[in-house]
């Protein structure tokens, strides 16, 4: 998916909402907006938008020495995400098809971004995913591949969703990869937040190799990379994946709510919609 | 009230829009877009928004020559709102105190800002202003300053509201200056929308020599300073008249809707609240 112009305004809004998430004063947030301003200035609008996400998240860190950002609030959605984990799995557990309701739980976390939105209510996208139809539905298509595979490749999102993403890879029955980002980048998730929600319990917690939003494959390591070409079976996460994987082919599923308008526009579905597409 | 951080990315996103609804390509629209991001790193951020919101309004009419972005939506504003007139004239006429619902009324007009939003529901914003507690409520001062003086002088904000304003004008038993843009910019009422709206009926239209957006008095004629210095009662509708004018004294009444989040942080209240302010 290319880069919209409408893409330009956010990253410029989530430039001041790092900075002051990191505490600076105002001279600070002003000097972090203008080196984004210069920044956006030489946008590639024919790659997707994590190529320019990622650039611009690295300027605003090396304006922001020796502290990630979104630490504090990644730990945060850790501990609000593991506090709903009793209620999700009873969740699973009580329904007809606890795969598919599992499926629509790890979308329910895809709401912990704080790249689009600056907050968020977790129990209500919850709520939300249990019971609205999903404008994308190829759950059936997954849940074949799933059970004619030996192995699946999960690419995860967001720190905090990591736990949603567990209650779904409790529910897998075969044996999970699941890639996080090798350094801090937005919320994303890494290694520590993987662990924090117990994923070493269920899969092998990989790294991309990369710091990039979504997975941009060029800047991924030669490990994950031949790990990805030999994947049958590929879970997608987030808006960030769909923006850089979209045209991978049919072993990839993106499960995804659409939070943007530039994303829901390219998948032809109105904002906050909750998806499970086959690419 | 001085520019906040926050302003950036909601210009830019305007400059998309504007350019977007003159019907620009792609290729227009990020020369709009880089044109603005220029603009932005030379924001004076101890002025007020409306110093900047006029540059980069005047910049993206460059790109743009020879067509005014905002005509037919301003035009489409007034229409709407006049088919709303016999509705609002009933409930002047059918409320307890109709001054107070005439201001309830030119609040709600307030809505039809091609400012902080690309949209507006009149009809829910009516609805909203003649039924919620007004945040800021000096509807008893400005009743009383209306009562002691022998004119008005009432300073305009968008085209459209003026249908608004006009049923306020018709509550006010002493002559009104109605005072509207020198030219076009943003979705500002000019003398074109004021009498579209019927005001000349009503009210002398007057023009601020200037196509500021709020009242930037440094920039107006010599002849509505004078209107302006010897003014004993000045109704100054929406956010940027607020933004310039806001320490311009207690002869100064502002009505409006903080439809953004630096407005409403200044003004201490609500996003969204309903304001009836003595300066």
């Amino acid at each position: 998916m290319k880069t919209h112009l409408d893409c330009y305004a956010c990253l410029l809004r989530q430039a001041l909402s790092v900075a002051r998430k990191a505490g600076c004063d105002e001279e600070t947030q002003l000097a972090v907006m203008k080196s984004v301003l210069q920044g956006l200035q030489e946008v590639r609008t024919d790659l997707p938008p994590p190529f320019t996400t990622t650039q611009i998240h690295r300027m605003i860190r090396e304006k922001l020495p020796g502290r990630d950002p979104y630490l504090a609030l990644k730990e945060r959605s850790t501990q609000k995400a593991l506090a709903l984990y009793p209620w999700l799995k009873e969740l699973v557990e009580g329904a007809g098809d606890p795969l598919e309701m599992a499926m629509r739980l790890a979308i329910a976390g895809n709401i912990i971004d704080f790249g689009p939105a600056d907050d968020y209510d977790l129990v209500s996208s919850v709520e939300r995913a249990i019971s609205e139809p999903l404008a994308v539905n190829d759950v059936e298509a997954l849940r074949e591949a799933i059970e004619n595979t030996d192995q699946v490749l999960y690419l995860a999102d967001n720190a905090g969703e990591t736990v949603f993403d567990r209650v779904l890879i409790e529910q897998i029955p075969v044996p999970v990869y699941y890639a996080v980002k090798n350094s801090p980048v937005l919320n994303d998730a890494t290694e520590e937040d993987a662990v924090a929600a117990g994923i070493e319990q269920y899969a092998r917690i990989v790294s991309t190799g990369s710091d990039t939003v979504g997975t941009i494959l060029e800047c991924c390591s030669e490990e994950f990379k031949r790990l990805y070409d030999q994947a049958e079976v590929i879970i997608a996460k987030g808006m960030g994946n769909y923006e850089t994987l979209s045209t991978g082919g049919s072993r990839l599923f993106f499960l995804l709510q659409a939070k943007c308008e530039p994303v829901a526009r390219d998948m032809q579905v109105p904002v906050r919609s909750l998806i499970v597409r086959r690419g």
